[in-house]
């Protein structure tokens, strides 16, 4: 019999969500290229398009809008909890057990809009209660008519963001927030396949998105650009490592063999900030010293800027604790497997493969 | 492209861990039939057959236990996190956000055995806490040299349990420990094989089994039960309810198409204890009668006794609770879920199946 132990090319799904050519660099968010989407359209509306395949009016804008914001605020229970949880406990876990301790109320099957909604907004203000907590700083309030990604930045910080980061945070949100059946995207929809609520795939999910063969890593890019430290080190410090036969973090990509759609995108965004943001000039520039080089040493290899190289531009840009990086990513993530699980529960089947037992026989 | 949306057929893994055979109605554990482990050994000892694939020794054995029992202890945050949690919000969510609050401390990858042993301790702990808790009653800690059947029983009566009573759980346990690659099983691996941590898949797996399509429901059976209340009622009960068009719970099986063995070797141990347990007794009793019924009404189906029938006349003998039924059923997959988990990490793959995209393009 043959066992396919990663399921490699079956396909479990027809989805309308999202489309990868990984040959061209082209993402599409339901019909849209989500490059296109990262520039000209606001985080919220990419959400709503992802869940419900069009955009939502001015009017539905503003009800979601509002939406999100109310349902930031945090009951005094679960901020108990919140700083109950022992501090040494990582914040994956944290956000698991905050919104286990929510439990899914009269919400079970099929998922709800409105259920959606209240898992996406409090979960950054989970994240941020939890990181002041352990500043030992007071949980900040989100403000109504701030956007998402402004409240999560003003929650963690205490203070209004700027413009250029708000504007490099909501970019990268959208083009964070959905990326095909990845394996934390399958857990969620395996999960929702039972017909269990919308919780438990997404806490689920969760847990698959811990693990250390799921994701990106941005902060070893971050780690990468501070090692170099200026400008001037730049060409020195990457030759050398090369040299050494190692990588250059933030370069090269499983699926796409031109440069990442979202990595162009966050460039593009990065490069409009630069002005105020020294940071983001300087990924700008050690990006071209990277590929320059990159062609040099690997001539025969075609190598290009992944989307963790700029997305760890900006959450250093924005002043983001390491610790809060995956985090963050689930922060936005969670619409695209709230997209998932929607369509999921619209045609569903319980997703049961089979194991073949090679075992003993009494 | 073929979609193949319930993975039906796709074999995913080669296991050691279990077998079903369906036609013969056999289970088999690691080589062994788990109708003899339930009748002739401890759960104990059967939890670390699915882990270690071998019976312990006694001094092995010892340790065993001792771990097992030295790990049903909660911190003082846990019980507060336990107490805090709103009264509405439901036992499997409750538990998810226990486990969650704990973290994985400095278990990561690959899974250990330590961590394995804390997680299935510590999981009858919570909820007994937590019941006791909704019941205004203080919280009863373990016994040592008590079997973990036991110390559950202990832990939510907050009274030294019948031996028939324990007998029983511990042979439900046995039997409920494992089932090979149902949806919340295969969720804990798709979740490990991320590399993420023990906690992560088994919370994972928590989600899936809440869902009501994945598994099996006593409950139904024991209102059944209830419902018919005498055996000189239940011929004409059942047979009503057969001319309706209505099923009897606790008979079919989608797998087992001869007479489930859980449900052969649960018979046995109730039939064994029914001189201490009335309510033993009359399940034996209104099964004859529903077998014989089911036959006369239905010459040319096989319908067969099912796990849940007996796993009802138990969970209702020992006086759970209805809200306890899923948790308790999760109590002892938890094991069956560690099994999969480590057998995973041996050789490990991610996984990740593939989607059809069917949507616009722009």
């Amino acid at each position: 019999m043959r066992v396919n132990p990663g399921l490699e090319g079956v396909i479990v799904a027809d989805t309308e969500i999202s489309y990868i050519d990984g040959q061209s660099g082209i993402l599409i968010y339901r019909g849209y290229e989500a490059k296109q989407l990262a520039l000209h359209r606001s985080y919220e509306e990419v959400v709503y398009l992802l869940w419900k395949g069009r955009f939502p009016d001015s009017a539905e804008l503003d009800a979601f809008n509002q939406a999100l914001w109310e349902n930031q605020r945090l009951t005094e229970e679960l901020k108990q909890i919140i700083k109950l949880i022992p501090p040494d406990v990582d914040m994956m876990s944290v956000i698991r057990a905050a919104l286990s301790s929510l439990g899914d109320r009269s919400f079970g099957w099929p998922p709800s809009l409105e259920k959606a909604v209240s898992l996406l907004a409090i979960t950054p203000a989970i994240i941020a209660a939890r990181y002041r907590h352990l500043q030992g700083k007071p949980i900040v309030e989100p403000i109504p008519n701030l956007s998402f990604a402004a409240n999560y930045l003003l929650m963690i910080h205490g203070k209004k963001p700027h413009p250029a980061h708000i504007r490099a945070l909501e970019s990268y949100f959208t083009l964070a927030a959905e990326h095909g059946l990845n394996a934390s995207t399958f857990t969620a929809r395996v999960v929702a396949s039972t017909e269990a609520d919308l919780s438990s795939a997404i806490i689920a999910a969760l847990g698959a998105l811990k693990g250390p063969l799921h994701g990106g890593a941005p902060s070893e890019v971050e780690g990468m650009l501070e090692q170099i430290g200026s400008l001037e080190e730049a060409e020195k410090w990457m030759r050398e490592r090369l040299r050494q036969g190692e990588k250059l973090m933030g370069f090269g990509h499983r699926i796409y063999k031109t440069t990442d759609p979202r990595a162009e995108a966050l460039r593009q965004v990065v490069q409009t900030g630069s002005g105020a943001e020294p940071w983001f000039q300087f990924a700008v520039e050690v990006e071209k010293i990277a590929l320059a080089l990159l062609k040099e040493v690997k001539p025969h290899r075609q190598i290009h800027t992944n989307v963790e190289y700029y997305t760890a531009a900006i959450l250093k840009a924005i002043q983001l604790p390491k610790l809060l990086y995956t985090p963050t990513f689930a922060v936005t993530r969670i619409a695209g497997w709230i997209a998932h699980i929607l369509e999921q529960a619209k045609n569903n089947r319980i997703i049961r493969p089979t194991s073949n037992y090679i075992g003993s026989m009494d």
